[in-house]
């Protein structure tokens, strides 16, 4: 990046590995932008940006269905709600998307990232020797000392079983058999789940934040990336969710139907005491 | 959607023709999730999320390629700036998405939405029986008398040519060539830039926004779903940059090197007039 | 401000009338921070920073009025419905007030906007010496044939009166017997209330929007900060139920109650036809 | 709230103790709107939202303070630089506040809260008896051996004496010797930054986060309000700067002055290898 107009201190101030540009050209990672255009995918795409390299064809088949599978949960999570209420405040699609996707914090968008942090604790057990089931078994014990009884990933309350689960853990295996991955986290996660089942007494099933962290962690993303990839995803429905409402019209949607009202439950009617006024 | 708990009028208040839940299913658009995962792409889900039904391959590819090709124009975009500041600040992935994604505003994220309006109002003119000059000419007119003198989708402050416009236009001529679309939207382009160039006397080129907008209307996507589909792209970009930044570390980050300062150009030194207190 | 790290093109390229800084001062329009701190309130704060000088007294109470008046409207206003939301999904209190606050948009947030515009219109015709009545017949025909038939900061679909609205025009009233404004917002004001309820047959009270339009309005705050003042204002109470709802507890609060699911409208069961598989 | 259209289980699912409504009455924690309209400050409203009873004279004096000290830090503070790079990507002024209050996160807006959480600890020690010397020194390591050594609060790159921290320590001070607070976390700060000094060989100077953070202790905030009361003071600034930008124009304004580039440090030139395409 060389241009005479440019300031040294800020352009190292604002240096980037990702995208490097002269007039008439544009690079990513060094692939100039019209060498990739209709030939790798958007997924495709999304793996070079974040991680400076292009994925195999095995690794990008993964993603995509990573990618597609977690676009949406319906008007009751509060990310799709949140869009289509701001399409009847008057939003663009890009302000909708941006309040929707805000809220994909800890709680509503953060499991999938947990559940990769998990995996990989056991997966380090696992590298230094430990059998699968205690490595498992520390992994759990470990995970909850330090963040509490909730296991990211697992159970639902709303699937008995998130049909989107097994059939992610059956796109690992698959490709672990045609040797393209390990297949390791799949392993994990079943392990996981079978203990949770065991402890509890009842199914505590693998839902779609913990079959994709085991398809992140098996792409060896880093844990927080589970999140941005998921918002990726998210985007999706949050997108498809916002037009729609817009489609249908309405103004002000507020969370239930008109006329309705929420139940008051603080202080009765009181009065100002003594006289008080501003500025007087 | 049929469940003893839920109340009929709320129900109402949250119809969707996307989603379909029921304990252990999950379908979009009439779609089983888990015969969807492993057989369509990330593109094809977008969409079918955004239109209800599955894109024909010519189709997908053409999506896959809009979608890939607008990701990231570098530091000195607000959007990657702001996503790389807040991470700076504290902010998780989707936080700073999220503040990105919203600066996506008319200025910043609508000029493909502009540009799919301006060409499907030559679009219909030619429609008309209209020779493609006059169309063009006609409805560059009435754009300009309604919108002002930007064309939206041409020119560029840094590309003298945009690289990715002329591989995006290719794309469009090569399926239009195997019958799988019209080509009269990069015709339509293509007429743009010919009469800009002689208007101004000096090329006004395609840009990433005029050549997006091109395939998305070739697709028959709604004008402001360009502008979803742009925020969409463009939120690779930003989770790129946002990662990069959390890994290169620093704390509130502002726009400019530490200890740089701003212009002054207010008010000289002044005192308050009379005593003036709070409450008192 | 003279620093000597600083580069002069970046200085300019972010220069302001608002705030200047050496080490150890600062000073907001010309005032040292450390003088004007327990000398003014918040409010005087706020119109300094964005009027560049003090508010008299008269001016101060009318604002502290108007900001205080506008805090909130309960769970049902898609605002505070969000930012409750948010705080489930694991937001930090700057998070959901973003949220929140960036759905106050042309619908849900404009009205105090277009309501100080259309004041402003007929404000105009009376400084042209037309009579009240006329003056307020022409603008609002000139106002519904060029934004539609809502004219805004009247009706409401909730309050028969909006018991906000009539104490604040008190308080214009008062000023303007006091000689410390014109009070002719209010005339206005309460002149389109009677022309609409005339033409209606029916009455369309003035509501909060209209009626912090007219204090703006007397003010003379340029429209587009009415809805600027009305984020200031919303935001205490978006921040007041986004702490309630944390202090509540609950996860990933949906919109209705947990159990309660959306009415599905769309395409009944199908599969996908042909073999389709991603990268193969 | 009895309303024959609510449903009572969604009632339930909003319930709130801060606002109640019927038709044509609003009340704020039992307080009819139009007895507070005209007789109360701005801030008061802040406190009678956020705390459920109004703050006295004293009380109300010194979150007026609080509030209005913290207003802006000029444009290389984050959040400034993003509302006005905000505004010339074409978002409104509500978008643009949004997207910079957001950026006060852990890092840029955080530094308040965990001041207020450090002062309660050592607070928690003096009510049990301990000399402030031994508690302030018994805190700080036990904030340092689970926080890190950054002492929220203290220290700035810029200014060598934070004009704003002495004078809100002064308010305490002389609100104190009226007896209206008790002044002990002013001491505690004062403790603190001088242990700071000592251990550091140098002075680590309260800043204006401890300083509020005092403020908003002695005012008995719970420690997460804070920050939700820095977002509304910065909130004032965001605005004027958001509004300033908008009057000076500009489109899609970027960090650095146009023409100045990033530093690009990532892989040279290169080309994709083999042959790939999508979806064929």
């Amino acid at each position: 990046m060389n241009n005479t107009h440019q300031d040294t201190q800020a352009a190292k101030w604002w240096h980037t590995k990702i995208i490097d540009m002269k007039p008439g050209e544009i690079r990513y990672h060094g692939y100039a932008i019209e060498e990739l255009i209709g030939r790798i995918s958007f997924a495709d795409m999304v793996w070079l940006m974040t991680r400076s390299e292009l994925p195999s064809q095995a690794q990008s088949a993964l993603l995509e269905a990573a990618l597609m599978s977690a676009v949406d949960h319906g008007p009751q999570a509060p990310s799709i709600a949140i869009a289509r209420m701001a399409m009847t405040c008057g939003s663009s699609l890009n302000n909708a998307m941006a309040s929707a996707v805000n809220v994909l914090d800890d709680v509503h968008g953060g499991a999938g990232e947990q559940a990769v942090e998990l995996y990989q604790t056991i997966h380090a057990r696992l590298q230094r020797g430990e059998p699968l089931t205690n490595a498992t078994a520390e992994g759990l014990d470990a995970w909850r000392e330090k963040h509490g009884k909730i296991v990211p990933g697992f159970g639902h309350r709303f699937h008995p079983i998130d049909p989107r689960a097994p059939r992610l853990l059956q796109l690992i295996d698959e490709a672990a058999e045609r040797g393209e991955i390990s297949g390791q986290f799949a392993s994990i996660a079943r392990e996981i789940e079978q203990q949770l089942r065991k402890a509890k007494g009842k199914p505590i099933p693998l839902n779609i934040d913990g079959a994709t962290a085991a398809v992140y962690a098996e792409l060896d993303f880093p844990a927080p990336l589970a999140r941005g990839l998921f918002c990726l995803s998210r985007s999706v429905g949050i997108l498809a969710h916002a037009w729609e409402q817009k489609c249908q019209g309405g103004r002000n949607k507020g969370p239930i139907p008109k006329g309705w009202l929420w139940q008051y439950q603080g202080h009765p009617p009181r009065h100002l005491e003594g006289k008080k006024s501003v500025n007087n």
